[in-house]
């Protein structure tokens, strides 16, 4: 299949998603027909192969490129002899962040019927806004840990959680903005320090040596068949971690090639997350290759949060990344007939 | 203030907008100087306020009108000597429905920086799903009747609810597709009926006699300032009835200008309802004119369903409707600092 890719965006996580889209690169190879990128500014530059270096988006030489507009059918060049198409099959959502995973992206590529690969509108709300997933959590009946959300208006009334605390923004992802409190008396500061990122955070009391497991995976086609579907799981990978895991821990090894080594786990426990993964991305998540974050405490598995487009698409967890990427089950889209009925009852009435 | 307003929209609350529109056009008069109506091929057109007529659209002449594309700063016509933005100072979304209340709409102003009156993406994803209004309710201690949620591909297990069966597509508005189920052998056809609308469904019991309220309002600048901000309500109403309001009672006496009667109701559960509201409100729903709609069951309240467009924005509950417009506070864009630390950092360690 031919790939574009879009990567980029206005966010925090707009660099973590360059370095992202090089690695795909380097993974999918000729399959990624077309690589798009979303600037800060909110344009879409369509980038040559040969370009797909860090230092071409850190430079600005990008804005040499064709901008690009999204319209229907796609993605379009234009200039003085009309507009052109930029072909592809399917396109990768690889916008990590603002944009790409509040909504945004995916509200365009519904609305003009672009076939791709990511989480839809809904499924992007409820698990960029931590707040929202802890919600969807409890409705499913699955583990979250206990938690305090705030929003900047409200002031700062922490009940019911033991120090320290880890503040997280409430609709950031890759660790940005997380801070640890040990004490109360720091609260104010280390509150405005992480009201910076988002008006909204989300706390919860921080638990060391807790062990933390991440399983990738998606709904695809079962044997080829349109009507069938089944799951494709990663493996469970142990990430390594500090303290907690920062921004640079996180992703200065986003390079990597080779495969993760398997967590040494119970398959009972492995199972387990399975069942949680699949109760959590169903039907939610269809269309989207995600990553969900757990944590084990007294063998009791918790949610911690879903990566609805983890870096570089989590392919270094998948044995045959290319051929799961290809059996992605995509949503069907709705047909909606207009029809003038009430209107014309209305004429009618006059 | 200069209004455009935005209708239409691909969903089966097409023609409602429209109708929604032209109430909106005789409450405003010149205030709205631009009608902007999105067709049910998501393509934008210019309408004249002449043109301003249901049967306008109905007929399908809107097609002769200028197309028009949206991109950085707002809408724009386009020839052949270049594209021109249509002015205005602030955008109405009053696409009911799919496009308009599901976040896509919004995701599209957001990105662009246009400022406009309705909610957010996260706010119509959270009330457009009520299966999500549910969780929602719940998280902020507000009481919702018991419910089950069914997806198209999981089967018919309804269990705890005793009949008749109140069955709603869970999203859609304006009573569409809603059905009552009097007896359980009937289950089958009735679900298949309401899956034509939508692949999830909400089902309760129907209680019949329970008294209805709606209740609308907005967060405003107080005393014109920008710092401060506080609450104006519409009057409460209690919506006129039949066995369960339908789609035809709901918007036939949608073009009544004149203001709509109080409910008889004590002072004390208005005070309730309008603390109810706020808690729902706030912070979500900052930037939108929305309607929440009320059960009141033994003295207790519960929330039916947030309407985050309600029908020509409930004009006729309030009592300067025009003025409620003008001081609608809209959320402020956050900043988002575009850097290349991290890449330059790796462009170091090479």
């Amino acid at each position: 299949m031919e790939y574009g890719l879009l990567f980029g965006g206005k966010s925090y996580e707009h660099e973590i998603s360059i370095v992202s889209a090089i690695v795909l690169k380097q993974v999918l190879g000729t399959q990624i027909a077309h690589f798009i990128f979303l600037d800060g500014a909110h344009r879409f530059y369509l980038i040559a192969e040969k370009d797909m270096r860090s230092q071409f988006f850190s430079s600005g030489h990008y804005k040499k490129c064709p901008e690009l507009i999204l319209k229907h059918q796609g993605f379009h060049t234009h200039g003085l002899l009309g507009s052109k198409p930029i072909n592809m099959e399917n396109l990768i959502n690889l916008i990590h962040g603002g944009d790409g995973e509040d909504g945004k992206i995916a509200s365009f590529l519904e609305f003009y019927g672009i076939d791709f690969i990511g989480p839809r509108v809904e499924a992007c709300v409820m698990s960029y806004n931590k707040y929202f997933t802890k919600m969807l959590a409890k409705e499913k009946g699955i583990n979250t840990l206990p938690y305090v959300f705030l929003d900047k208006r409200e002031g700062s009334a922490i009940k019911g959680l033991s120090y320290p605390l880890i503040i997280k923004p409430n609709r950031l992802g890759s660790s940005i903005g997380i801070s640890i409190l040990k004490d109360e008396k720091d609260i104010e500061y280390v509150l405005d320090e992480v009201f910076e990122f988002d008006s909204q955070v989300i706390i919860e009391s921080f638990k060391e040596g807790v062990k933390e497991y991440n399983l990738a995976g998606c709904m695809v086609k079962k044997g080829g068949d349109d009507t069938e579907s089944e799951f494709i799981f990663s493996v469970v990978e142990e990430p390594k971690k500090k303290e907690f895991l920062g921004f640079e821990e996180k992703y200065l090894d986003f390079g990597r090639t080779q495969k993760v080594k398997k967590a040494d786990i119970s398959s009972e426990l492995e199972m387990q997350m399975r069942a949680l993964f699949k109760r959590i991305y169903e039907p939610l998540f269809i269309g989207a290759i995600i990553r969900c974050d757990f944590f084990v405490i007294n063998d009791e598995i918790y949610l911690n949060e879903i990566n609805p487009i983890p870096g570089s698409l989590a392919h270094y967890l998948f044995e045959d990344f290319s051929s799961v990427l290809e059996q992605v089950v995509l949503p069907k889209e709705v047909s909606i007939p207009i029809t003038y009925h009430y209107i014309e009852q209305i004429q009618k009435a006059k």
